[in-house]
């Protein structure tokens, strides 16, 4: 791996220090499976306190696709689809995982990666004013994540909006936060954990690409709103026997404030590394705020510096030029920072 | 938790040491997300030479169930269904993860908990001979585990009876190894990894109940025997992002002969206890070599010894009685396993 | 065809007379598509009347495996399964339907093709009471079919317990009645439409075998009890464009009670063949009292009258013996009856 | 019905009377079920003669969405999906089919409601290239219908272009021919069914929309190009028991050229229509030149036309206009026509 700096995510590392150092203290302890241990309650019940949701069900799974498809499936009725941005994760980059459990994705063209209220107001209406809605896909529930796949980020008064269609119109709010992390501790950020709780009917903590070794906390603020979803979590092969190693990780995160930390961190360095890449006039193909930061190269140029640093391709916008996306996460040192701008 | 003795299952505590170990070790450093990282490609070679399967396609999936019904949705087309004993995982106790999928689990009565090879081919031929065949779901793989759901074993013989029908009649077979370590350290075993290579169209080695935090490697003998699994897993929702995590959980096992090890220590205590049980007079419901033990106790009884040891439900074959799993892993030692004896 | 007999199935011939004219008389009149015309109106009011539920909800689906399929994915969530009879039609002969939408048929041996009250509230309440229940399948209705596949009849006796049992348990019992009028029309039958009205929370009145092209009514009693059922059968694939010509249909068969003549004529050619049969020393392979026989011949015998009679395969209980199935239907002239006898 | 003129559909009638009449004829013989039948027989080998497609395999289902979904779940693998114009049929008006089958609709932007084969061609490669292409929906199809949504044509050069285009990418091409007689009757066309014998890998003559009561004939033009499809139809729920009925009336389409005749009917209204139409000054929403014609009305000009003549509600484009279709069929007479015609 030598000398390369290592840009292209936010999970190319372990966990952060603290969770491996818990799962040592922990290991030899013998607890129940399927997360029903002392260490999933503790961890669930410091996510209620977070969230200001103290009914909440909460559940581990191990991935984020894999939380979409299980949440998605259990809040849809057969004959409904998911309303989401043609950018959306579960849109494009999910292999047909919503697809395979039976639903179809209804996708709105996105701003910056964001459903705007309007625009999923007027979706869902259409769909009731169609004189041939019936043979047509019921919109039966509201996806979006936070940040969206562009980085970018719903303020609280675009997600009250939204909220609030779903909520006139009787349809379930579910937010994807894979990211979660660095949507909350960026500056620009104005919702915070105990809004998610109040806004949204089901969503759910990434761990993943925030600091775990794998896991996502989905959180359910009214009890039992999804009836079974032990065996739906189940069937969806999401159910982990080890729970307690998703529990001990999200205990973790959630002592001392260090799921904010993290987020803090991995911001910190993105915007040292934002900052350089506008003086020194690097067109930013979107205007991310959080840790992911789209990049503009010729091709010439991204050849040389990809032999220096490791980013992740994301598209080709014209035959000479490519969009790379830089990453920081928890274990970005401002050392590291400051060696990509000393290349760029 | 207090002085209670622990044999509800063998997953409940956290790793091997030596696997936390090495995810200290490797921790900060950076590599590819997907599985596509260095740790993960020494832990599939390492996995290839123990199966002297030069070729094998290797891919690490998080759990059981989830690699039952991947690995069986991608074999299958859509028509057709898997053969698997009445009493096995798929058929009782994945809350429907393989209908999920929209196929059916064709059962067939369990001798011991197995397959018989007589029967496997009897139900192929049944199927093929019935006027009204094409009416009915077409058998297109078979499903069994090593051990069993009751914790015994197939033979060398028994097992190259089974995969030469399925050869002569043309559908794929699949092994389920979720405790395999088990399998493969026991006494009475003849079935060696290499002979599953020979035998098995696909197979996984188990690490959720073999000492890892979670995992399971799932092994293809014959190079793109299955294309694009990798889009399958991703669909299935089943693809860790942070793969080199299974990865080095892997490498570590198939360092310097773990795997066996921990198969061994569990394997002792198990015997240990077998045969104190025996000695006592105690009714064995089901005659299992392995590292599961199941004995049936009557309900007075089972009360006062539930007290002071954690056992797992099994069935109630009664009124009066009810059967109770004991099992053992690598992490059960003599102490615990005399402390148990001691109370029978 | 030549001199052949015909008693293979009851759906060999085309329509009744009746309905050929009454498409004709229609055939030029203009209406609305997906059933939404007058003559399914009309039908459905009948069907109301005929079954004593004047808030019922109708549809006219073209097939039997479809109406199964559709019915039981409206009914069940996608964590359930249905209870069926090991021999029910949906457990072996419709190529996976069920499965197909996700769901596991959850089997109970028969009893004389038949489920008993207390086979499923046991099945019920061992799946509640297993302490593993949230790993398995739960069941979330009942299916049975009147005749059963094997011919015979649920007593009002056993369909009022088994309804009771649904209701306690709280899942709905769902009715199959591919083959209604020749339960209606039998001698030994004591359950009325208004009884499958009063008890069924969805049955379907049989007419592709009954005497139609094409075509099953569905019968949901209490009114909106499947929201959005439109768009369900039409993603199953399952609405008819010309909705009318299954609703002229209907029309006509519940005219005059020509359902229930069609279902006379039938069995008294059943009788008049199972009484011959009787004298004549055959062996039934089933005690069935409606329309299909079954009976058990030497293989040389069967080939013998297999020359003169088109009967249908049922199943070879042994190397030297096969089950054949003779079935009459609307179109079954006494004289044909006799020619068969005449032949036995 | 009173004195209205009915333009809604082309499945507003019945059946062409040539049809109803050979069901008459045909009513009382005993044939074998399931399309195993000798009117099926020679209805499959009429067709295979129109096409010059002497080894096609032939089936009949009962309508274009169970065709469409069952087709595409039997050409594609579980994590492949179907290239459609997001102006087809499958995308918006099948209340989901294709995704309770587990599919997802890849939809191109339409021009006038056709591909281009050069949008197929870019998003196949598109796919491919793409450096995430693993974690996103494999195109496994392209579906596309002849005439479209839109009543447009494709010219045997843009078919001949996609067709080598799937044949290249190694896809199969699958057509939707729903109105099929209205394309080959139409002046414009130059599409033969020979040609779609020779482009297409699977399509469907249709039935229900052009003169049948019910019916669409799926076309498999190289002999076992899909195993086991009778199979994939009884699992879709789509296989009809009295399979003669749709062999019957397709025979009758296939024999003196009712097939065409029909269409001829149908479009000789259309243009009588349509001329009236841009002669008046009326607004042609799409340049459709087959049965389909679609005005956009002043909502006032709407509502006083609807009282005189049934349309069918196509969209409505702004917030004083609506879109109609109106539809001419087999059973338009010049009388109706003119009649439609003296009222614009």
């Amino acid at each position: 791996m030598g000398n390369k700096l290592f840009f292209a995510s936010d999970y190319m590392e372990g966990a952060h220090p603290l969770i491996l150092q818990r799962l040592m203290e922990t290991n030899l302890l013998k607890t129940a499976g399927y997360g029903l241990d002392e260490y999933s309650a503790s961890a669930k019940e410091k996510i209620r306190q977070a969230c200001g949701t103290p009914d909440a069900d909460i559940f581990f799974l191990a991935g984020g696709t894999q939380t979409n498809a299980t949440v998605i499936d259990a809040l849809l009725r057969s004959y409904q689809g998911v309303i989401a941005a043609d950018t959306g994760h579960i849109s494009g980059h999910e292999a047909g995982a919503i697809e395979f459990g039976g639903h179809k994705v209804l996708t709105i063209p996105h701003h910056d990666g964001k459903l705007s209220a309007a625009d999923v107001r007027a979706y869902i209406d259409r769909y009731w004013a169609d004189g041939n809605h019936e043979h047509m896909v019921m919109p039966g529930m509201v996806y979006l994540s936070q940040p969206t796949e562009y980085g970018t980020l719903y303020s609280l008064e675009e997600l009250s909006e939204i909220s609030a269609v779903c909520r006139e119109r009787k349809i379930p709010l579910y937010l994807d936060g894979a990211r979660l992390a660095y949507a909350l501790a960026c500056p620009e950020n104005d919702v915070t954990l105990p809004d998610l709780g109040k806004l949204c009917d089901v969503f759910y903590i990434g761990g993943t690409k925030c600091g775990a070794l794998f896991g996502e906390a989905v959180v359910i603020p009214q009890h039992d709103y999804i009836p079974h979803f032990f065996s739906i979590i189940k069937q969806h092969g999401a159910l982990l026997a080890k729970g307690r190693i998703a529990g001990i990780q999200f205990e973790t995160l959630f002592t001392d404030g260090l799921y904010f930390e993290i987020g803090k961190t991995a911001m910190e360095a993105a915007d040292r590394i934002r900052k350089a890449l506008i003086e020194k006039g690097y067109t930013l193909a979107i205007q991310s705020p959080t840790n992911q930061i789209f990049i503009t190269l010729e091709d010439e140029a991204a050849a040389a510096l990809s032999e220096k640093v490791e980013m992740s391709f994301w598209e080709k916008p014209d035959a000479h030029h490519t969009v790379f996306r830089i990453a920081t996460s928890w274990a970005t040192g401002r050392e590291e920072a400051d060696a990509l701008t000393a290349l760029l």
